[in-house]
């Protein structure tokens, strides 16, 4: 039997972007109901190479389909500087939970990208007005891209403002977009006045003020990814409807984290899980709902899920390089 | 830059067996010294398919050498019955621990028997007599060809027994080593009664009784790698110089499990750590020691060490495929 390579091109080339984002709502709906496992986030720290390294395994059951695999993954902040490498490098073992087969080893990069945008896209989807046109993206990073892609799957995006300090960042964004959308440079007032905002940084001190804020945006918070990082001002969260991927993760190192320990806010400000409201269990967007946030920190079940989506046309495709990669002799 | 795929044909020509044992010894003393970290192995448990994932993240730094990894490995007893597949698959990655790069993927079933059969070297080179020339075998399933390889590169072996109910197993052993040593099939008494005996087997009730073992015989109990497991009598434990891997790992899932969790054997009766002896913190064989048994689990180090010598000596000889599977573009 052999194990199937994909690299990045193959990746994006399987991963049809739609059903990645149902497939990461399942994976959250699985997680609520019980049927998924994903063991805490193990960590590896490397202060000699300002480094560390991560490994997210999960399984999820989501009825038609299960999924089990693994992400190993790093932060070197150091990387590009010393090494000419991505801060994040990801490899992803994606295997057949009834035997434990590896189906696929996969780079785990491209599927973080993706797997991110879903969930910006799952909960836009039951959060964010209905007709939602305009989407203000901060920070016009490698996350951007699948913020946009994603979010325009689930809503009629039209109009999209960018702000980044960066103005490279900035022009590559609209040259990658601006033949499909009306994008334009902005300040960071401009853009959470959208219908939908992403913020996609890595900041330490927020960026967002609670008065640029369009009174019934949905923010997707998806940069805090580690304790002390935040990007929109407390009253923003205070303010909103909250709704986290996970409770731990969420306080832990989460947009939430740092108000979170200092007792600013509190559980009670926490109104829902997305995966109870992808499951039916709570609402999403009311018309009674005003400012609504998500804050995610990203989850080993979505990569699984997402992995799942890759590999299944892949095999089918006939993509990536087939590797007699284990031993499956029977001794 | 390019991940090499290493398949168990590459794995077990490019793992240098005394190297193997030699960075096996580095990493049990780098663990002692807390050069190493080992986050407690994660488990995905999945009873409707009588199987379970587990993670096994590892760093060490050796002083000449440091080495990070993971193995992504499991165990789903039916897979043979069901999927003419092993019982257990094992993948690993291999990484550069200064910028997380996946310098490569690779078998992870053949790293596991060469590295369990670098242990049991290690800890015989430690505790066996010095002219030991004979070593009993028991069970001659997978494991049991690496442990006569491993444990002859530290002991002048000349004469095998191997004790096994399934005569085709003995047989095949014996056409496997014939030529190179006197082997021969015999009863688990006179396994026992050699320099040096390995027992490698999955059984919950002891099948080693005490008065078989010889006066000054070192015992690698090698079998037990979950709870209710054990080959030895207590009697074996309780009168021998104990030692064990990892205190958490063996009285979790070794040898030792079944009398330490009746309260039979307590820390008392643990005489050091592998780590300990190979660091020169406590003593191996001394002219006063009798019977010696060291269990051994089985630690994520020693699959990141047996990794370390598997790829180095693959990239210097351009074995294995060069695969571009991580995307490294700077965004």
């Amino acid at each position: 039997m052999e194990t199937l390579l994909l690299n990045p091109e193959d990746v994006v080339a399987n991963a049809r972007l739609s059903e990645v984002i149902g497939a990461v709502e399942d994976a959250f709906a699985a997680y609520e109901r019980g049927d998924a496992q994903m063991p805490a986030k193990s960590y590896i720290d490397l202060p000699q190479y300002n480094g560390d390294f991560r490994s997210m395994p999960a399984y999820l059951d989501a009825g038609d389909w299960d999924a089990a695999g693994i992400k190993w993954v790093n932060v070197h902040p150091d990387n590009a500087a010393s090494y000419d490498l991505p801060t994040v490098l990801g490899t992803i073992i994606y295997s057949d939970p009834t035997n434990a087969f590896p189906l696929a080893v996969m780079d785990g990069t491209s599927v973080t990208r993706l797997r991110t945008g879903a969930a910006a896209a799952v909960a836009t989807d039951h959060l964010a007005v209905e007709g939602a046109r305009s989407l203000g993206i901060v920070g016009a990073g490698v996350q951007s891209y699948t913020q946009l892609e994603a979010i325009s799957e689930v809503r009629p995006i039209e109009r999209v403002v960018v702000s980044d300090l960066d103005e490279s960042k900035v022009a590559a964004f609209r040259d990658r977009f601006g033949d499909d959308f009306d994008v334009r440079a902005g300040s960071i007032e401009e853009a959470a006045a959208c219908d939908v905002l992403s913020t996609v940084t890595p900041v330490e001190s927020p960026i967002v003020k609670r008065e640029w804020v369009g009174e019934r945006t949905h923010v997707n918070a998806m940069g805090a990814d580690a304790a002390g990082k935040h990007e929109l001002e407390d009253a923003v969260l205070l303010d909103a409807t909250l709704v986290i991927d996970d409770h731990s993760q969420t306080t832990h190192s989460g947009e939430i984290n740092v108000p979170y320990s200092q007792g600013v806010l509190t559980d009670d400000d926490i109104d829902a899980e997305v995966g109870e409201i992808v499951a039916g269990k709570r609402e999403g967007r009311t018309p009674e709902t005003g400012i609504s946030v998500f804050d995610s920190t990203g989850l080993a079940i979505q990569d699984v899920a997402t992995a799942h989506v890759v590999y299944e046309h892949a095999e089918e495709a006939g993509a990536g390089y087939p590797f007699d990669l284990v031993d499956t002799r029977l001794r």
